[in-house]
């Protein structure tokens, strides 16, 4: 490489990470004996290391024990910082699909998720840069056999290698079909020629330095598949004529109790089976969802659940995509977590106080329905669980605190902040419901104006939806 | 548990969540049947569960792939919070010794190395309770006998309940034992009565709330062994009168060759036999640090390694005691960590610029003593190299990078403050020295006044210590 591309190529880095704007995402992907290793190799020696993550994947325990996409979203370098992925969401799709470990129509759903992760991440500030590394069949053959007899260089040659070489055009073919589905402006394929001679880290260099320091491209939105939908989405005016009795408190009690032991056995089927389980609880302030999770919480082991009350993000947080902080909470498989506030944030408050942008927000819709069918394709339940109480008891309920010593802390000069916008919430929250109203991923719009029957409906609902994936077969 | 003693302890939490300045481990461990289940479900329907951890560890092959206590670290609760571990490493202490994983003097060993890390933990703001729950053998017998055969409560005993009913005895002489051994006002254990119609709930939230709410006790030091020494630790002065000749480009090129395809070929052994490597670099500023860690991972596989070069901490390390964030970056077995600084800045900068505490920064000695044993015990490589130049040298280096473009950003304020204070630090560096210079964690002072030598002895102390460990019988 030249000395001029290699100090651009450094200075570039050192102004990523000095402004820490965006982050910077290399894929290398593409033939075996291409020359990946050597390419990645040299250009980190190219790069300030100490701003840079190279990630070769074999998943651990951890990451197996939860959605595809986590080993992914747990590796995303921080904004400032450059983050290669040897082989990457590619080679996993790539390989599975001509080892026959996924079929024709779960590798283009595969690809599809691709697009539409890498969307995302452009939408939020990531550069991304994908290379694909060709060598012809026979070159190839004769490469593999030349490092093979080579006792300084044998150990580079994998089994898998062997496999791949007689899967040459096949897999060129599969290449061909993934670049053309995931090609974007904002996450554009480069196909370099490799193989002994050839060497492809000027024109990767180049990229880089565009990724690092040009101009973001606009990110094309993929295609989101809408809310499918199971039956209407409610509407919080469904619950405007109801005015629930307020519960006696000995059949409360009991029926406390039923649904409690019920609950306790349900959980411990879920952990026994290995089902992971993801509660979310929103609600206007003061609607009871704390009491609600104590309540759902008392019945389980307290070594199965964690409860997530999501406030304002860390500086790690911030320094990441909005999502992160949501997938690096998700449970391991057989526990549950129960999230007090959630992802939904950024379609209400974010929303409602202007912290995210319209655009910003308008397409966090589909980029939570997608975060959630990854809950489900992973095997999760999902409950989502909106509490709602009117205007009214909800005054009461803040008069109600400020009056009582030992409540007086959950009342906050925001809660009151909050109150005037109570119509601009209920639009967002109506709007939520319409666009994430989904298969498998209902709400359930629980009327909490009576605490009493507002934690049986909790309990219930939890129980019905544990008991109907306990029903399935298996 | 009485309402009044209820609100004292939720009031406690939150007051603990407010100020943030200290964080509470319960480690609740005891006989089998003993209701250790039952205590903590129902202390966890008490708490905030919003802000309280329970952990029952089952480690996983990240956990495995890393020194003992990494699981631990990893897992303590940030300021504000409660983490509940159930048995934690008194458990792993208690049931390897009873099923004899664990001879007598190493079961000692282990008691030793819990009070080093209580007392660490301790004195970095973490209130400690730990609960024994005690139950008669007999009664042991027949409630374990009453649970099988209650079909609904029958999954409650395990298979190695059994087990340690048969080892009572044992167990409770081996209780006694570790308790004896680790007790500390600090970390003080609570031997409760358990079983069936005992109710230790309440003497625990009493030691909760004092915990959370009361003075935190003085801190007794653990006899901290102190550093074996492998000869005598260097120090600045040995290379007062040394004056390196410049080394010719010719002759470095080759040497530097050699050296990295000798590095190359050790480090690619390492990863083979799963070998973690940890790499420490200090030094004065503009000694070449970086320049040094450039020419050695320019011999290693991109995917093997990783550069952390340690800045300020973030929000959620500040949350942490202070080695949390060493911890949370060690490698997996088979991987190379470079720390460009490190865990050092807790006895130099830390120490020079007033950021901690004397008493803190003296018992830092110790701490990073115990953290690299950690290390060796896990079987990694630990390499501490320190760049040494003088001041007249750092002065032209400083100058040049003043004058050339692409140097520019090397050059800070803070490097002009720091040079201010060259004396200071370089008692702070020599203090180290003697207190760190450790069996198998001994420096190596490496002249840096000449770029190109320093850049070969320090690929040659690496290479020497890889390969003193790969000449080991296996």
């Amino acid at each position: 490489m030249k000395e001029s591309l290699r100090y651009a190529l450094l200075e570039a880095q050192l102004e990523l990470a000095r402004r820490a704007s965006r982050s910077v995402v290399l894929v290398v992907t593409g033939h075996a004996a291409a020359g990946k290793t050597a390419l990645i190799n040299e250009l980190n020696h190219r790069l300030e290391n100490r701003l840079t993550e190279v990630h070769a994947l074999a998943p651990s325990s951890e990451e197996r024990e939860r959605p595809y996409w986590w080993r992914y979203w747990r590796r995303l370098p921080a904004r400032g910082r450059v983050g290669v992925f040897v082989h990457g969401w590619y080679g996993d799709a790539l390989f599975a699909r001509a080892e026959q470990r996924l079929g024709e129509g779960a590798f283009r759903d595969r690809l599809a998720e691709i697009r539409a992760f890498e969307a995302e991440l452009a939408a939020e500030g990531v550069a991304i840069v994908k290379l694909w590394l060709d060598i012809d069949r026979d070159v190839q053959g004769r490469h593999l056999k030349a490092l093979w007899h080579d006792p300084e260089r044998a150990w580079q040659v994998k089994e898998h290698d062997w496999q791949r070489h007689l899967q040459h055009d096949a897999l060129a073919a599969l290449g061909r079909e993934m670049r053309r589905a995931t090609e974007a402006d904002h996450a554009p394929w480069h196909r370099l020629a490799g193989g002994p001679g050839e060497t492809p880290i000027k024109a990767l260099a180049h990229r880089l330095v565009a990724a690092m320091a040009g101009p973001l491209p606009e990110v094309e939105p993929p295609a989101g598949r809408p809310a499918t939908g199971v039956g209407a989405p409610p509407r919080l005016a469904d619950l405007d004529d109801a005015s629930p009795e307020a519960m006696d408190k000995a059949s409360y009690r009991e029926r406390l109790r039923e649904a409690q032991a019920r609950l306790a056995g349900n959980a411990r089927e879920m952990q026994r089976r290995r089902i992971p389980v993801v509660l979310v609880f929103e609600g206007q302030d003061a609607a009871g969802k704390g009491g609600c999770i104590h309540r759902l919480t008392s019945a389980l082991d307290a070594r199965q659940y964690r409860v997530h009350r999501i406030a304002a993000p860390s500086d790690e947080e911030r320094a990441h995509p909005w999502a992160w902080r949501f997938w690096r909470r998700l449970p391991l498989d057989g526990r549950v977590a129960v999230f007090d506030r959630s992802w939904y944030g950024r379609v209400l408050v974010e929303r409602v106080e202007g912290l995210a942008e319209p655009a910003e927000w308008r397409r966090g819709y589909d980029e939570i329905r997608r975060f959630e069918r990854q809950l489900l394709a992973h095997g999760a339940v999902l409950g989502k669980l909106f509490l709602a109480v009117d205007k009214d008891e909800q005054l009461r309920r803040f008069r109600s605190r400020a009056e009582t010593p030992h409540k007086r802390h959950k009342l906050t000069e925001e809660d009151w902040r909050n109150r005037e916008r109570w119509d601009d919430y209920r639009r967002a929250i109506d709007d939520m419901f319409v666009h994430t109203h989904d298969v498998d991923g209902g709400w359930a719009l629980i009327d909490a104006n009576d605490k009493r029957r507002a934690r049986l409906a909790v309990l219930d609902h939890v129980n019905r939806l544990l008991e109907a994936r306990l029903a399935e077969p298996r």
